[in-house]
């Protein structure tokens, strides 16, 4: 029984591998792109229950194919384009197509082949404009306002699985993800918004100066690693008792990007980092402004999970993940 | 100059066609289907105002011919599956590929024809969970939690037009639409769901009984004709305030379904109708449970829209098309 990872050589998709193959599961990978040559060489020695097929969710007959390559009994369904303003102007059908036509698809092998479990990994994005304007976000109470074409076609695809788990059974459960911090992100071609940790991690092993913007972002960032943990947890949960999870650190990590600056110039010393002065222009962005933080009362009551790295844990995590990557960002 | 109507063929748009006809207006109908004979009957007079491009909102070569026909500067945009769950079980690919990529489409024809206004017809369905939860609805406070495909993708194409409002500068206003009763509603291939009034007004039509479910549905039923108008008050307003506007009739009619019965069976002798019996099958169906009523303010406050027909002359105004009408379904 092997479980299938769409999206699989992306940001959230490389760190479900791991922590699948960590576990002694055995993965079909199914993305467009291979995954980079960091993840080969960190599973060298998994490599027999690791299956990379390659395709894309729009092609249902390669999704055929990964669903042939094992038996698969259950999906982790990760493959969107995560799409920034300029992709969504110039390209709103292919945003919609790849989010919509796709989880129907991965949906639909899912329901042939009789999966048990579906997870959809959702994005804290759909709460759009509410995450500016209520506090505390909570799964049930405070409106989805989606604003972004990413963010609008995670909620239809969210509301999408729900309607098709009640009309064809199959199991689905979601998480609405926060914003990630930590390894293996990187730029896969619909990755447009790339993390500001990882923008300094990269600029650190160059050796450039980060210019930060004037003011740091209110955010309640998670480590990628307590991600991926979350949502195995999601799929080997026995019986959620909600169709939607926030997955996310649950707190303002305020401080942190300062802090990774700090913790980086002391490893990489050609590394500098400095606050744009008022007529400078940032080389660091945030993907966002301010958010509420999600609350996470629901995994931890229902399923029992719990971030385990706060802020200071995962900068310490992902420099050793760093050190031993050098060459991640070509 | 002239005024697109998308799905000019079906309910909503042959009661936009109609009004803006009757208000001297030139109109593109574009439409899979030809009108029904009995609009062309009714337009005869008009015929020069009027052309049928036929084609569907995801051909977009098609389009563009509806935009060659006449010089475009206005867009009622309504082609829509509105999808019962049967089809959603059987074809969700194809209610998001019109209901989404279609508007993507016409929204991408109106930029590129610099139109002063497109009109998007959503949906009260987008508030779904909502219309059984919390009381009166109103446009901002009342969060959308659709649940069919109909309901997810009528949601999701309104906050793409905003989004593509703002990324393109194309002008979009968007209405959600109660539910309607009136003139024109037929079977379109593309209309799962058929109204209540309608229904009883076929099997008047035709002499047969309707046997009602025990319970009449707590609903702000509002009358078509109502429905174009707003909708063409929206194409003309010069500057809306708001993206969203309701357009309903504002208050529960609970009671109108039997009255509706009472005119009917007073006007053709052989209809009869009784309420279902503990052990029988209704032949009229419901399309949704109970809803709250969509609160009208902010349309009347902001456009000056006020629905003209209550029921009593809603049912009266219906009955005179009727008449005119006998041959209507086939």
């Amino acid at each position: 029984m092997a479980i299938l990872v769409t999206g699989g050589a992306g940001f959230v998709g490389l760190n479900l591998v791991e922590a699948l193959l960590a576990s002694g599961e055995e993965v079909v990978l199914f993305d467009r792109g291979a995954p980079p040559p960091a993840a080969e060489r960190a599973w060298a020695t998994q490599r027999g229950r690791l299956q990379w097929v390659a395709g894309d969710v729009l092609d249902a007959a390669a999704l055929g194919k990964a669903f042939a390559a094992r038996r698969i009994d259950r999906v982790l369904h990760c493959a969107a384009v995560t799409s920034g303003p300029k992709r969504e102007a110039s390209d709103p059908a292919g945003v919609v197509a790849v989010n919509l036509q796709g989880t129907i698809n991965v949906l639909t092998a899912a329901r042939e082949h009789q999966v048990r479990r579906v997870v959809y990994t959702g994005s804290g994005a759909v709460y759009g404009e509410s995450l500016r304007r209520f506090g505390r976000i909570y799964e049930d109470n405070t409106p989805a306002l989606p604003v972004t074409l990413y963010a609008i076609t995670k909620f239809a695809a969210e509301r999408i699985a729900l309607r098709l788990k009640n009309l064809w059974g199959v199991d689905v459960v979601c998480a609405r993800l926060g914003t990630l911090v930590g390894p293996w992100e990187r730029d896969t071609g619909v990755r447009d918004n790339f993390g500001t940790h990882s923008q300094l991690a990269r600029l650190a092993l160059a050796g450039e100066t980060a210019v930060l913007p004037p003011r740091e972002v209110r955010r309640d960032w998670i480590y990628s690693r307590d991600v991926a943990a979350g949502l195995v947890a999601l799929l080997e949960a026995s019986a959620p008792r909600h169709f939607i999870y926030n997955l996310s650190s649950g707190f303002d990590w305020s401080g942190s990007v300062l802090a990774w600056c700090e913790i980086l110039k002391d490893t990489y010393p050609r590394f500098d980092f400095r606050v744009a002065a008022a007529d400078e222009t940032p080389n660091i962005g945030y993907t966002d402004t301010d958010r509420f933080p999600m609350d996470v009362g629901r995994i931890e009551h229902d399923i029992g999970f719990r971030p385990r790295f706060p802020p200071q844990s995962a900068m310490a995590d992902y420099l050793s993940w760093l050190k031993l990557n050098p060459d991640f960002w070509p």
